[in-house]
């Protein structure tokens, strides 16, 4: 039978128009739709079960070090939010603000959180005082708004859904390791369960989090080169909680200062999945986050006993414990097989009278389009494997991508000549002066530094821009 | 070795002062306590564990009747709110404002949402177009938020966690079927999980939800002889829908209305489990929800091999898949008993030298103070079968005080005597004119219909307060 190509028309190509080809994919796979909240969306069920599957892994991946989740309020006190200088000035033009309650002007305006960390440290401030009650290892997971101008599905939008971790700590050292252990936690799960390969450093000094001494970020590679920061863990220091008046009794009876960490991901690694992995026909999901890993297709489902072994099947592998649909509608084969790769579940079985009389299915696979023959009587177990190899082929080629995505350049030439290029990042030295970030970013259209690289001897001992004596070497991108 | 009281000390009386008892327990089990933002609360770990518990039982529920979860904003513009008059009428007293985003006014003002009907409605109606786009049974997990007066720990606060379910169907007698479906569930959920008895039924017309055609809900009954209104399933008919514009085309090309349906289950579920369970000693969980089931505390820790026995017991039955920890503080055993019970854990394990030489443990059931003496060999079967007896136990406990405090009534003079002695429900039949309701509220110092009794005969044919023909038997009765 011929492929039906009617649903496949509506979506771009990905080398034509890569934010068209974007914007189609997340409204032919129904993933996420815009509200009548301007810059709000609306997450629709494909798109939200792919968060749930996120949210448990993530969550289980928190809570085997310890972390205890917890719910703090929506609205945030205006002066609370001013008691820590850098964080008022870096969040104020994008809040949003309550100012009246049912019919009542309000005397104290509040605003909708775009992060918590004046909530979970006034909260502390109040509840901790002795070595007894360190450390809190906190996270909630919750909406936060902030009124962008600009929103893309995913990547920007007014409101968004993420997890916020907080924690105080006794010793500066314990806080630290904390921050790490977070991010190592992140890059563990990209890896892992995005199949999403990464570079990830610190951020540059005027690229931290407001108010944070310290910023590592996990930087992903997006199909048309631009970096997206995909998580974030930030270590404060002592600077916020004493803000905050959070401080302690410890064991030789001295009151001391508190140590903050907090760490986030979002919504937006949504979109790092659709960018990093999707393709002309559609979305591509990791099995690991696909909330239908395989939709079987009946062939000739009209002819006598086929739905019948088709449905057979799918209460085998629903009890084997995939998450698994079937597919027997009165659409053509050819439509069918359209939208299942649209909506990028990772396999099909194709199950038809042939098949079903060989004792046998087809696998075909979403990533590679392989049709693998697979006997019933193994199809529990061998499915599994297949699944999985997609998992690590996925991520495997998308490293692939990456490592051929990574440049380095001494001087300004080479740097616009590889940025002209789409070449993904590139290393080179800095001077440290955000002016000479500035200068790179404006002659190459956009590149910043995303991280800086302090695990490899530099390239070069001087700045890209200026030439003076070089103080850090960073990956450069342009970002999303 | 005596029992140290310290901890229990401050947890007031139940039958002395039952709502300072209900606050010391909230304080004492570290559910939650209020935060900054007046009339919020911090959900703190404790609390928030057994939420999430309620959350992962009621889901799966959920999704084995083919709900899908979906996130839609958490504001709604003024005009949407506007759009059905009921609705408007009843929570436009109680809804936030938000006037301003980043440093400018808006243009429209949004509320934070109070529920959201409206989003879902304004979603349906611009992407609902033929009976192939129905049923849409979809449901989300979210905070909101209602500007109330007064505010007691999770029954009642301006923001509380919920999940909110609105479904739209092609005919009436599918969306009636799915208002019936899901107050089932809740039904199932409060008897098999929360170990917490009801009576059940419609709500009177002047207590249904606003906007709906009728309300089903769920009163289960606290300790202290009120009511806890404790979930509700909503049928909106197509009134809702139409003032949205929603509209389909059926089969036979005619353009038709849908009916529609919302329910909820909040965090007052919490106080439910405080206020049915609880004892003077402090919190009592139902296994089924309880974040820790057993408390594994060493006794004589200090001797040898001890401790070591104890991890090992917990490593067992961590392995056999228990929700387990260890006390192995310098703490007292009498101190770590008491806290133990303080926070509900349903069972703890008590292994000293002793039992250790006997190859024994003692479970000690939290509900019933009851020793069992285990032999090691068999923890972790018989510690399974032990929970499962205190999940029936508290459930049949309550079932009986719930029997115990059901009475009826024809005259007022017995509706006063029965009110007065806080006697839970009575069941009294009535015009169903509201002014009567009011006057017997009135009249008992609170007591309302709580639910229509449409299952059984009716016990007078006069209403209970004008002598005029009833119309309905009702469960009245004084509620949170
Ligand atoms: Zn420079
Ligand atoms: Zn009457």
């Amino acid at each position: 039978m011929a492929k039906d190509k009617k649903l496949v028309k509506n979506i771009t190509s990905r080398d034509e128009d890569f934010a068209q080809w974007y914007t189609d994919v997340v409204r032919e796979a129904q993933l996420c739709d815009y509200s009548s909240v301007k810059g709000c969306l609306n997450y629709l069920p494909n798109g939200f079960a792919i968060w749930e599957l996120i949210k448990a892994d993530l969550d289980r991946r928190f809570k085997e070090t310890g972390v205890e989740n917890v719910y703090l309020p929506c609205l945030i006190p205006e002066a609370l939010l001013e008691k820590e200088a850098d964080h008022i000035e870096g969040f104020a033009p994008e809040v949003a603000w309550v100012t009246h309650g049912g019919m009542e002007r309000l005397q104290e305006r509040f605003c909708v959180r775009p992060t918590s960390e004046t909530l979970f440290c006034d909260l502390w401030a109040r509840t901790v005082q002795s070595y007894r009650d360190l450390p809190k290892v906190w996270n909630q997971w919750c909406s936060v708004l902030r009124w962008e101008k600009t929103t893309r599905p995913f990547l920007r939008s007014r409101e968004f859904l993420w997890q916020e971790g907080h924690t105080i700590h006794a010793t500066y050292e314990e806080a630290e390791q904390r921050t790490i252990q977070m991010w190592q936690i992140y890059k563990d799960f990209y890896k892992e369960t995005m199949a999403v390969p990464f570079v990830a450093g610190r951020k540059a000094e005027h690229e931290k989090f407001a108010g944070a001494q310290d910023t590592y970020t996990v930087e992903a590679l997006m199909h048309d080169g631009k970096a997206l920061q995909s998580a974030t863990s930030h270590f404060f220091g002592s600077g916020f909680p004493e803000a905050f008046g959070i401080q302690y009794i410890d064991k030789d009876n001295q009151l001391k200062n508190v140590y903050e960490t907090s760490w986030g991901l979002s919504t937006r690694s949504i979109g790092a999945l659709i960018m990093v992995h999707g393709d002309d026909d559609g979305l591509v999901i990791p099995p690991h986050l696909a909330p239908v890993e395989c939709r079987v297709i009946p062939i000739a489902q009209h002819k006598e006993g086929v739905l019948e072994k088709a449905n057979e099947l799918l209460d085998e592998l629903k009890k084997a414990g995939y998450r698994v649909k079937i597919d027997d509608s009165e659409k053509s084969p050819g439509w069918k097989f359209s939208e299942q790769e649209i909506l990028g579940i990772p396999t099909r079985i194709e199950i038809g009278p042939k098949d079903i009389e060989n004792n046998q299915v087809v696998v075909v696979r979403r990533d590679t389009r392989e049709k693998i023959v697979v006997s019933l009587d193994e199809i529990t177990t061998k499915l599994r494997e297949i699944l999985e190899t997609i998992q690590q082929d996925m991520y495997n080629k998308a490293e692939e991508f990456l490592k051929a995505h990574i440049d380095t350049a001494v001087t300004m030439d080479e740097m616009k000549e590889k940025f002209a290029a789409n070449r993904g990042f590139v290393k080179a030295c800095w001077c440290g002066d955000p002016v000479c970030e500035g200068e790179v970013k404006y002659e190459t259209g956009g590149a910043a530094t995303r991280c800086l690289i302090e695990d490899e001897p530099m390239i070069s001992d001087k700045c890209i821009y200026c030439g003076k004596p070089a103080k850090h070497m960073a990956y450069w991108g342009k970002s999303y």
